[in-house]
């Protein structure tokens, strides 16, 4: 089966869409990106993505170049063309096309605008009944973490540096000890029954699976600290585990080779996954 | 007359040079870039261009698509088929396309490469007449400035945050108040015959054409000091100016609405201007 993309309101065979060699994405990393969760054919979390699209997108100065509805349409289109049961679809969008030139004129804009689809089990993964591993990295990236940027060279770097080490993400820490969050996720420890978790601010991305995870938390009148730690108050704790839409919650029992808890998923954790999951079938879009 | 670019070792109309929507560089910011000067036809600082496009692309792990000599080639080809007299030819490498995934796989590598041109006036401009302005802003980048990549989102705020203020180049300022550079340029001032300019680090890119410079001052028996310095300094310098490829050497007359010296061009830099000129065209490639 052919497989068909998003590009600028065409569905197009993946291997068709092309963009400028003059998009400010390409040239600038002046674009936004969001990866919203396929479960059942339908999307999770949804209004979330949205609304941190938006921001980001305003956070750099640019507008949104669809409606939530469009964009909700488009990715159903997405998954209908394409079988989509579960899985992702990426959304990115740039600064459209000029010649080079680091500023920008706002005033005569047409952005690019693509989607496509990526086929992964969510649900039933391995990861998720044995655990995965992290290595520690200096996190080494601008100040503006809260923006959803692909400016991610930093992140690629952290991440193969993980995979490199046999590990499956990378937990970066700052200049001053503390940790910021994974490689492409949030991360929680649990100790003494406590979830512990960066709050929000610059230096880390407002996930939207870790607003969905903390809401659940919340409700389940489990308690929540969010607070700055450093790394090794992580690696004293009885469980850990990372949250983004494309694992969704993934305990983690290995940090820089040392065993979280006894090395195996912890109960909190796995009991946050699955009423996680409920939650997530029960507001799917 | 069609201008042409080359891409992936053709020469083609510029556009219909596009990458796919799963180039790395699109995706990730990927990538790694020069700009190198053209005058009277010719390329200025190539070797020094040459040699930073493979020391950054070591840095993030990519090997050399092309040797220098067929970079020369290419950029050559570009510069005869467009009738190109003077401006800046531009020139980018990316990690290929692949399934997205933050992590890569260099094995079984094609990178992306595109190189095009600009027409732009390098010798007779009005900035270079009666100087630029330039106001400060946070320098909010990565750790790792010394890697020319395309991840220049926050390059593209500042200098759009310097446009808007009716400035030409943004100055940044980093967390300890030290300056550290242009938005795109290297930033010098001259206080007492002396020029003054932060130190090669990881905080700031190597300037190809601030080497050049640094070794014609040195040739000429200025005194040359490389040290951190504050905005204040800088503020109460007797000359300032910024070197860059698509620059030369530019005098900066104004910062943050102060006027530097006495407002207009100062003489070391004007010479120090003429002095690069000379020596760039006995060195034509």
């Amino acid at each position: 089966m052919t497989r068909i993309v998003y590009l600028n309101g065409e569905y197009v065979p993946a291997d068709e869409a092309k963009v400028s060699i003059f998009d400010r994405g390409l040239l600038f990393a002046d674009g936004i990106y969001e990866v919203c969760g396929v479960l059942d054919g339908k999307l999770v979390d949804f209004e979330g993505h949205v609304r941190r699209l938006e921001r980001s997108l305003g956070e750099i100065d640019q507008p949104m170049p669809l409606t939530g509805e469009q964009i909700a349409e488009a990715m159903h289109t997405l998954t209908e063309r394409n079988n989509l049961v579960e899985g992702m679809i990426y959304m990115q969008v740039n600064r459209g096309t000029a010649e080079r030139d680091f500023t920008y004129n706002n005033d005569d804009l047409t952005q690019t605008v693509f989607m496509f689809h990526q086929v992964k089990d969510l649900e039933e993964t391995k990861a998720s009944k044995v655990g995965a591993s992290m290595i520690s990295v200096p996190d080494i990236r601008w100040k503006r973490r809260d923006i959803k940027s692909v400016a991610l060279l930093p992140q690629v770097l952290a991440k193969q540096a993980a995979k490199q080490a046999g590990a499956a993400e990378a937990l970066m820490v700052m200049d001053d000890g503390t940790v910021s969050e994974g490689g492409s996720s949030s991360f929680y420890y649990i100790k003494n029954d406590t979830i512990v978790t960066r709050p929000l601010s610059k230096d880390i991305l407002p996930g939207i699976t870790r607003q969905a995870l903390l809401d659940l938390a919340e409700r389940e009148n489990l308690a929540i600290d969010e607070r700055t730690f450093t790394l090794a108050e992580a690696l004293e704790a009885d469980e850990a585990f990372i949250t983004a839409a494309s694992t969704m919650v993934c305990p983690i029992v290995e940090i820089d080779g040392l065993r979280i808890g006894g090395g195996q998923p912890g109960p909190m954790t796995i009991a946050l996954r699955k009423i996680y999951f409920e939650n997530a079938r029960k507001t799917l879009v």
